[in-house]
């Protein structure tokens, strides 16, 4: 055997059949039935699997187009429909809720949302994201693809608000106080709660809450922000507070 | 005629083929092309057609499902496979760069990233976004979506960095100074610059730029933030300094 013969005999063979168990496992895991089902979630595309691999994660399955699989039966079994050169197959994890400061959801049923949130969170806070009842999946194709790698970074948690320590502030847009007057005096762990884009908040949560608070918008803008724009100037204006060095 | 009658007979007729012009005008609207080329968009639901309503924008097309058209061939020509009850025809239209503040985008390519940065600006600049090189076309119906209706309050304008008035502050990972500090002594006019998820903003932009400044981010965070979250905390930082009671 010549070395290029050596190489080929050595390599795994290449995927050629759509009925392969790996791909029909990646295409079942677009479905919510099949991730609660299984435990596992796909992440698509080069970025995500490589903070997967920073963050220490090892894929329970890793197809790369053109060396393991057939490019065709990679792109048809995309979730996203992006033309992924790489698909990796995980475990899902979830964190415990915690931390200085945290986002707590409830109802946020948008997954690109859910994912912003934890990409947010990732960025200006120290905790988890925090995900009530009637939050969209975060191990969804939109939700992980909007968390821009955050997913395997900073799992998120799985909680009801009454587990949460510490300060919690409601954003709400009929709040008397802005935030940044609520937060003025809040002791930390802060956790700002924030609800689904058109319910907000359950009335139970937003009496319970240490405080509620408003975002400050023109009085010629929008009604509400979405809750990922909401999250994420919360956010910003704790960690001003709370660490204004970091 | 007894009432009944008589009320059918008043009613315009309902469309019950795809080959209908009109639907087949919203169908060709999810194509950058046919906008280009008609000049016109598609809005879809009712919470945009009703946005479109109160900001005075009258609909070139009016399909209500049930009333005007079947639901399902309604269902068929919505780009956002949500099953709309209603699709509205508009006519484009663009802003002139202005305002005391104000975003520019500068290659920003993901259509949801400049719908989310027109609907924040809505909520807290007094300017509208300016539209430079390589970005994502406003009037795609996943940036219409993403807008929520600002896109019709507060159309975008379409300009050049060179166009700008005023401050210009360019948001750059890399740069020196925080938001907050370069933020301190802008005179107003001040246009927020960025560019877009990957590449940033040009070479050219960066250095013309009146200054540079970063988000902070947590130093185990992500390393950069996207375009639309980025934006937003600019914005809200500038209205928090510009405008500290709106």
């Amino acid at each position: 055997m010549d070395a290029e013969s050596l190489e080929a005999a050595s390599r795994p063979t290449m995927i050629t059949s759509p009925d392969n168990t790996q791909l029909k496992l990646i295409r079942g895991l677009a479905r919510k039935k099949e991730r609660d089902k299984s435990g596992l979630f796909a992440a698509e595309g080069e970025d995500l699997v490589e903070a997967a691999r920073l963050a220490g994660w090892e894929p329970e399955v890793l197809l790369r187009s053109g060396e393991d699989v057939e490019p065709d039966l990679l792109d048809r079994v995309s979730a996203l429909g992006s033309g992924s050169r790489v698909i990796g197959v995980y475990r899902q994890r979830f964190s415990q809720p915690g931390g200085e400061r945290s986002v707590y959801l409830h109802g946020a049923g948008d997954p690109g949302n859910v994912g912003t949130v934890i990409r947010c969170a990732h960025a200006l806070a120290d905790g988890p994201v925090v995900l009530g009842p009637g939050c969209a999946d975060p191990f969804s194709p939109k939700a992980v693809r909007a968390a821009m790698g955050s997913t395997f970074a900073r799992p998120p948690a799985k909680a009801g608000f009454e587990e949460l320590a510490g300060t919690t502030i409601a954003l709400h847009a009929g709040a008397e106080n802005s935030l940044a007057e609520e937060m003025a005096g809040a002791e930390p762990p802060v956790a700002l709660c924030l609800g689904g884009e058109r319910e907000g908040l359950p009335p139970g949560v937003l009496e319970a809450a240490t405080a509620r608070a408003r975002i400050p918008v023109r009085d010629d803008g929008p009604e509400s922000l979405n809750v990922a724009m909401a999250a994420t100037i919360g956010l910003y204006e704790l960690a001003r507070r709370m660490a204004p060095d970091a």
